[in-house]
């Protein structure tokens, strides 16, 4: 679906209300380009594009397929940029990736969304706000996309960190349930962030250096922000793979001490209840003589002996820690 | 066995059927080439077809004996490619690899196959319907068999991907029985897999970076689409070897955590059993004055007083969640 | 905040009280500069600072917000540099980061601290005390700050040494307690320092190599010197990074060991328990003919029996070791 | 002790019996060359020929002691390669590394043997009967030799491969015993093993990239080949690390699981023998009205009763998987 | 505290007594040097030389301390080199590191001792007995000195092997005892070790290639020669670590079988007690007719039917293993 077309001339947006044709045909000055905005588009619509555009076969048939892996490819003298927009849902402990990808060409800009995330159409609505950064061209809706997914991920980061910080109190608890999947599960939401992380800072670097064909100008300090920022947030994904590692061993250790634990608690019990039981069957022998028997107070004695016993047995566990 | 040999003049096929030799003095011209297909060639069938076309005599003893690791190597003016095509038995959880083998030169390319592995057929069926890129000469059949072959690794990676789900659910459902050796086998078969998947990202990279004697001309920007896949389906991959390192880990908790569940399952049937014995202990005394023994309705109080024990533990312990 | 700004001529500071803008005026010559001192500063004070020294919007932006990663960037003909103090609190066993930003141009040179962490204070003080130093301009500021800042991590590497000693003695020690709390938190604190002193080698490495447009002239092998000493503290944090991990896994085994430990004690104390039982179990019986029964030393000397039974028992586990 | 010493002229060896000297003095023209092989020599043997042939010193030294890693010098116009031989002693599971060094000339090769593994004299027989081969000089000798070292890797890939397998197979039986030490074992073999082969990937690469004195010229294609064979190993020796560290910790899992079913078992068997103690208790209780003490089949039917719970109790803990 | 003060002149040892300075006037021609030798030397001890030789202020200030890492570092035109000698004491198993600090210059070396380690004394002896290798000048002591320390690591690794094998006995004999300290204790040794070796081959290397200032001329094949000592060294201590990561792991998968063993040796006696406590409790029913119990031989009946079943199931018991 195509969401929107603009001409920008200057940074500023042209009133007339355009068809792709017609847009590409008047950005033909230095100082105008076409932004075409789509949203899972279906391979005929994304035909007319990419011949208005001639985008490339390949770059195409990637664009029209989600679950790419974040890249930068330069094909001719534009480029075909992947990102993974992220989202947390910090309830079901998910990290949700989206795919947006992007044609930057000298005098256009196509941009694609996949998925409900994406936050390409505040991206829009900003720049047309900021007409000095839009006069710089497609490279600058580029830059404004980047800058907006990687802005994203800080929060996520932040979400990440506290549900670690969750699954640790969880494991040193006393009364911690069982948090070994919980951690797993967590991992494997780190190991996904990761995935959208780790495969931006390449790209970032080709743009850093200004290796495309594309020229960033007075824009590559501000590609290299967009890139500290995606490096601080890989920076605290790798943190969060390395203490899921700790926690999960330091987890297996709390279990075993809670196995030895509950053993011990399971024993003084027996125990409490064995030496009584062997009085009783002391009390229970056969023989001709057994003075005790014959005391009238025997019996209530005997009981008052194994309860005795048996608190006695108990403060001595509960002073030793067992119970 | 030679399977097919065909002279293709600007990418059709020639409706001759040619002996090698002819096949080849007939290649002269700038625009046509041979194809010798092969499969389980023994070193005799091997000999003709290494003569006619100058193959390198190491090249020619890799390509007779199956198990080669994937590589990509230079003699002279023509390479020796060999490709891992995969193939995931769901049933059994194996990942069977085979053996291609290409020689492209610049007039001819002959292509390999060892067992039952390996989409040549379907290949050449795809090229010869495609005349435009078959035109292209022996540089197009490289492409399309690397083309297909790694795009036959995506589904793998999709079922490998289903797999490690369903095992991280029997890690953590409560009647999971013992996913151990499930989780071993997978990572086995994952790190097969990897063998082929990782071994062609650097040859790969030679030829998108046109490092070849055999010019790969417009074709490079689709071999670097291959490689883009190949590259996806290795990340893939390694996170499923990642994931399955930590699955075994909290495995490990698992069975820790089950091994107490069942500790104290068993005690508390102990402690139901150890009480109503104390008493039966008890009531077996010989003390001469037991005023209980001389009660006509104590035997069937005492039993009372067992099964209410026994009914009262068994409460205590459904509540503190020990049965 | 504006904690101080000064003019510094020939490596003494100018007695007069100067605004900042009439600072940055008379620091025209070659052999004189300005150095203002900022503390948690509010945006609207920053702005004016940024106006006068004509700071990168950027790196401004880093400067006003805290927890920013260790770095070094050239922004035209004037250096930004994040630095992280830091300082250990032995009691919590935590390790707090602060943030140090500094600005370095040609005559001027801007520090700002975040938090309370922070030695500019006495870093002006003794760089006041040091004209000679001074003499050399702005980046004789830089290399003190470098300097404190890397001198300050030298006594928290000697303070998490001797905690991870600590935390073996525990580990090993027969009463340790349960210590894998303490180990996870202790590897967090080492995970957490390393990010200050292992973001500081590659930014160093650029200084050292005279790789920044400020030059570093007589300096770099003081800022060399700089590096060397984060290069051993880096050393000792990854030596720790690797024992932390080994000595998790020897917890481990310490925990699985003392399980066992404790489930035989508890089986002697059974055992011990048990055969005086079975003891009493044996003269509880019925026979008509039981020799012992009528024999009127009988009892006392079954209850010897049993004493005696129980106190072999218990000198016999003794010597294994059981008890 | 010198084992032969032989002169070669266009691939073919001299009749004579010849000395050293005699030898190295003939071997002057550019089609000729000198060949010794030496085995455990002794210094005072060696130094006859280290004068002879112009060794440095150093190489000489490391020459005469066996135990050096696998490596590739340069001396002067002159070659020092050191070769790690390999033998699988599969009843024993042990690796044994042997040493063979060669020192590469224009005109000579001085091959030496440390201890019985070692392949040169099958290798200098081989290349008397190729003197096609032989006649490309010393050169010929070291691919030679290479060739055979690393193509005898290859078998004990394939044993360890089979060894790990019948790991594999112990861990996850049923009655698998403890195969912990055996993976260890196996895990330092491999470790020993992996020492031959990736020492020895570098040194090929000087040679196939031909960065060394004595030209490799057409056999540089052959060197390759030997490398890609000694990458083939290295890659096996990879996949066999990960997967013994992968099976030992499998290996924990079955111990805890196997540990689990264990006590299962026992407390099974201990709740078959406590419930009819209960029963035999009950009727051991003295009260004065029981009316089945009075019955005359009483004492049968609780023995019945009895056996009949043990019979009920093991026939549910077979169904339920615990005995 | 100076040791030693000599000037050399052609390799051979002047025989006056000098001071300082005469020592480096008189050192003025290209064929003689000083080397002055300095043990735990005082700040002020230290001035004076680093006055005479013109040391630069940040070398003395490292030279002073103790306690630096590995390193090589050029000052003008002069090195400093930083190395870690190194003793195994194999009672306590532990590993202590030394400084020897050396300042290479033109016509003088300084070497520096810190601690009892360090064999400088007997390099100097050895060296005044080769006059040819002390002609090169203070690169021949340089050399010297590496040798020495070099060669002085292998016992340390042959030590640490022979550890490495007692531990991995402990860990798979039945009455290891519990090897987890010693085995982390040996890890951390390694570590220590490593330190001192791994921190080694950077520096040679820029001797190797022969990138400082001070030139190595015919002496680099002897630096490449103590550079392939500690690589192998290296390569030695390298495995060590992977084996005790590996032995860690067994070790925790044997406390767990030895666990197992015991609590089912532990269950078997229950078992052998349980029995006959069953018997005992059937003959103590109080039925009116148990036909057993008029028996006169009833009662040694019944003993022997304990004795028989407690003999039976111990017999069975050692069958099975659990006993």
């Amino acid at each position: 679906m195509i969401v929107d077309c603009g001409l920008y001339r200057d940074g500023k947006r042209s009133d007339e209300t355009l068809s792709l044709g017609e847009a590409y045909d008047r950005a033909g000055g230095s100082d105008s380009f076409v932004w075409v905005g789509l949203h899972d588009p279906s391979p005929e619509e994304f035909d007319d594009v990419a011949r208005q555009f001639h985008l490339h076969e390949l770059a195409v048939e990637d664009a029209i397929k989600a679950h790419q892996r974040a890249k930068l490819e330069i094909y001719g003298d534009s480029l075909f940029v992947v990102l993974k927009p992220a989202r947390y849902d910090d309830d079901a402990e998910e990290v949700a990736l989206g795919d947006i990808m992007l044609f930057v060409g000298e005098r256009f800009v196509v941009t694609v969304r996949h998925g409900e995330l994406g936050p390409l159409g505040s991206v829009r609505e900003r720049l047309e706000n900021d007409p000095a950064l839009l006069a710089r061209g497609p490279i600058a809706v580029l830059y404004a996309v980047l800058d907006r997914v990687v802005d994203d991920y800080l929060p996520i980061a932040t979400d990440l960190d506290r549900d670690v910080e969750q699954v640790e109190e969880d494991v040193f608890s006393a009364d911690g349930g069982n948090p070994t999947e919980r951690i797993y599960r967590l991992k494997r939401q780190v190991l996904e962030f990761h995935r959208a992380t780790a495969g931006l800072i390449e790209p970032l670097d080709l743009l850093v250096r200004n290796r495309v064909p594309v020229g960033t100008g007075p824009l590559a300090e501000y590609l290299r922000d967009v890139q500290d920022h995606a490096r601080r947030v890989d920076q605290q994904v790798d943190a969060h793979r390395d203490l899921l590692t700790s926690v999960l061993q330091a987890n297996l250790a709390q279990v075993g001490i809670r196995q030895n634990e509950d053993a011990r608690r399971i024993s003084a019990w027996v125990a409490i209840a064995a030496v009584p039981t062997l009085v009783a069957g002391i009390y229970g022998m056969n023989f001709d003589q057994m003075p005790e028997l014959d005391w009238p107070w025997g019996y209530p004695l005997a009981l008052l002996l194994m309860a005795g016993i048996c608190v006695g047995l108990y403060v001595g566990f509960r002073r030793n820690g067992w119970l």
